[in-house]
């Protein structure tokens, strides 16, 4: 077969680039072989050109000057692994306009500019590929987008943050704290040294965004993502929700009914232990997709680090270099929201089932006065769980699980359980939801 | 957007035809929302045009005449959805030949002729697009050379055959014979009439070898794939598996090692109840994938039936309208074992692990001779099993998990096994399968 050859820069060389670089390097021969087509690492742009990485470049590759890729026509395409939403830009940016069709691993820029910048890459006739944004090495945008691309997709329910689910996974295994957790995490290098943004659901809240505009054809932005991190989570109630048959996770949910009203939200979770998701341990993600015709499907894999990820990148190139991203991309029809005719449901609005868990201390009378407020706001018990023995304050914790209720609802039952006399603190709140499963 | 109209001709109306129609007919309007191009169902083709169909096609579309189709130059993508190999071969190709691209769901046709075909389609220009062959709606053939393409793929263990993980499921939770099971299965509709091409493993090498030759990028025939069915299956040896923690499944495997030997098996497998795979129940069908790169992906979903595989179908149909089909086709490289350097290690020279299941009579010394049969062909013993209690022939079963062993030893063994004194016919034996879990 003659081989065509299609030259590529890469812009930031930290983990995922090392990999990316890796890859092509190391694995040239068999892609070419696979796909008849050779990819050339042209060069490789970071401010860093000295600290030494995991791969090793030819001579003379590495630069700090962003203009020799931007420069150089026979580069076809650029590759943005920069990270954050500033510089990132600006250089996803002059590499469209200067030619260059893109790939990008960037979830937070493509969240919050996705819409900006698809309009300055079809204004430049390129293209931008961003499979690697969501779920690293498992390929889930190109499911949707392809795979999937006869269904009208109803739901997706997904695991999309490797390192909430390895703290949660940890918390629930070891009976563990969330701060011991979070630091094991941080030593397996599952955590970054500030893990903000993956605890407090961001992270989880940008891949969903990207991933519900693609399903749903229309613009999400990051307003429309009701967010909660898991920085609140205490064992006792993964414990307690455990006992009931429930497992912890921090789900990504998208959900369209018939009326296409869309809600989207990122919350822990407590599903049912006979659900798939509840076996995705560690580091892993995964994602159930529904859709009208296919009925359910599952993908799982690992949803970050240096190969998955450069993975994900590299097949990116490929699609780019064949051709295919081109007419995918200039097919990818994302409307507004008027013109898709899409609400978004606030989350006041969203109904589920809630597990909550009230310090009481341990006298005549207060359970009384906590039925009386959760019948006052229309709420109905469907679970009860009191354990003997009274803790050291003299409190016990009490456990009520309800039936579906309205959001607003248990958040105005919660507010006036807290002024209740003999009610120690503010009480804990966690959604259960019910995972459609497809069964026989 | 303005809308392209691509026109289609469906050849077989049967189940999966009815499928595809229903989804061309009815979601049309939201297909070309999605991807720009409207689907234009221009004639249905099948020698039956007077059995009702769960869909209703517009007047004068439904044809027995396939040169209505040919002959009709503005038809520009032809659907064999005829199933079998010898009608179905003849129309495939004369499609191409008429200057047709070609969406088939034949995995049969495709593995037993694909070679041919892939070569008729490309003397004609044309592609042929083969999504639905395999696993119905999940999209495994896309995932492998789209998703995973910057990948060696090194292993693949897949559950593909509904009707068997259907029965095998509900023999292990109801403690059913195998027979009962079936016919539960027909009755629900998972098992044909005359099962027989499920149920003796042949539904699963015909995936397993289109699977493989797309993984490895090399001709793989049928006779490559070793084969065994679930008949011979006993309730007893699930029940025991169980005890010892494994859980029995149909599984197809495909291995390739460094130096580039491949196996490729269909067998009844004992694999780990911690396995994903294990927790794949009823219909559905499941692959772990494992590649250089990206470490495990899992996909999982159904396998069969009308919509879901209509699904798939519609999404190829899409593909090839796109003309990214083409794209990817002219680049699928499958090479002669010898180009790609591979070959096919036969199942005498494979290595696993082995549950056998020996009816001893209940008298001093038929254990001591089992053991020196085993000892005298290198098995060494990893596990045992004996219940106290004699059954009605005076005999007990004896079951006896191996270490690493290979086939041609525990081949011989069986055979010597069958030739002593006190033992009650041929041993039951059925591999046991360590899917490797990617862990973190």
């Amino acid at each position: 077969m003659n081989e065509r050859i299609v030259k590529v820069g890469l812009v930031g060389f930290g983990t995922i680039g090392s990999g990316v670089a890796k890859l092509i390097l190391e694995d040239g021969d068999s892609i070419a072989k696979r796909i008849g087509v050779r990819l050339e690492l042209a060069c490789v742009v970071d401010i860093d050109t000295t600290t030494p990485r995991p791969v090793k470049l030819p001579d003379g590759i590495l630069t700090n000057n962003l203009d020799r890729l931007l420069n150089d026509d026979s580069i076809e395409i650029g590759i943005e692994l920069i990270g954050g939403t500033t510089i990132a830009k600006e250089v996803l940016i002059k590499m469209l306009q200067a030619g260059k069709d893109v790939v990008s691993a960037n979830k937070a820029l493509l969240a919050e500019h996705g819409n900006e910048l698809y309009s300055i890459a079809r204004q430049n006739n390129k293209c931008i590929a961003f499979e690697a944004s969501c779920a690293g090495g498992i390929p889930l945008i190109s499911t949707i987008r392809g795979g999937l691309t006869a269904n009208n997709i109803t739901a997706m329910y997904g695991i999309v943050n490797g390192t909430c689910n390895y703290i949660l996974s940890n918390m629930t295994a070891c009976d563990e704290d969330f701060s011991v957790a979070l630091e094991q995490a941080q030593k397996k290098g599952y955590a970054e040294l500030d893990p903000t943004l993956d605890i407090n659901g961001s992270d989880s809240a940008h891949k969903l965004a990207i991933l519900a505009s693609i399903a749903f054809g229309c613009e999400i932005n990051l307003e429309d993502v009701y967010c909660e991190g898991i920085e609140q989570i205490s064992r006792d109630d993964i414990r307690n929700g455990n006992e009931m048959g429930y497992c912890l996770k921090l789900l990504a949910i998208a959900q369209k009914d018939k009326q296409n009203n869309v809600t989207l939200r990122v919350h822990p979770s407590f599903i049912s232990k006979e659900n798939h998701l509840s076996r995705v341990g560690g580091p892993f993600n995964a994602i159930s997709i529904f859709g009208s015709a296919v009925g359910q499907i599952l993908l799982y894999g690992r949803g970050a680090g240096m190969m998955p990820t450069a993975s994900a990148v590299v097949a990116d190139i490929i699609d780019v270099a064949l051709g295919n991203s081109k007419t995918t991309f200039q097919n990818l029809s994302i409307r507004s929201k008027s013109e898709a005719g899409i609400s978004i449901e606030t989350i006041d609005n969203q109904i589920c089932r809630f597990y909550i868990r009230i310090m009481c201390q341990d006298k005549p009378g207060v359970f009384a006065q906590l039925s009386k407020v959760l019948a006052e706001h229309n709420i109905s018990i469907s679970g009860l769980l009191q354990h003997e023995g009274i803790g050291p304050d003299n409190t016990v914790p009490v456990v009520i699980v309800t039936h579906q209720t309205l959001q607003k609802n248990i958040t105005a039952a919660l507010e006036d359980m807290e002024k209740l006399e003999g009610i120690g603190g503010k009480p804990a709140c966690i959604r259960i939801v019910d995972i459609p499963e497809d069964k026989d």
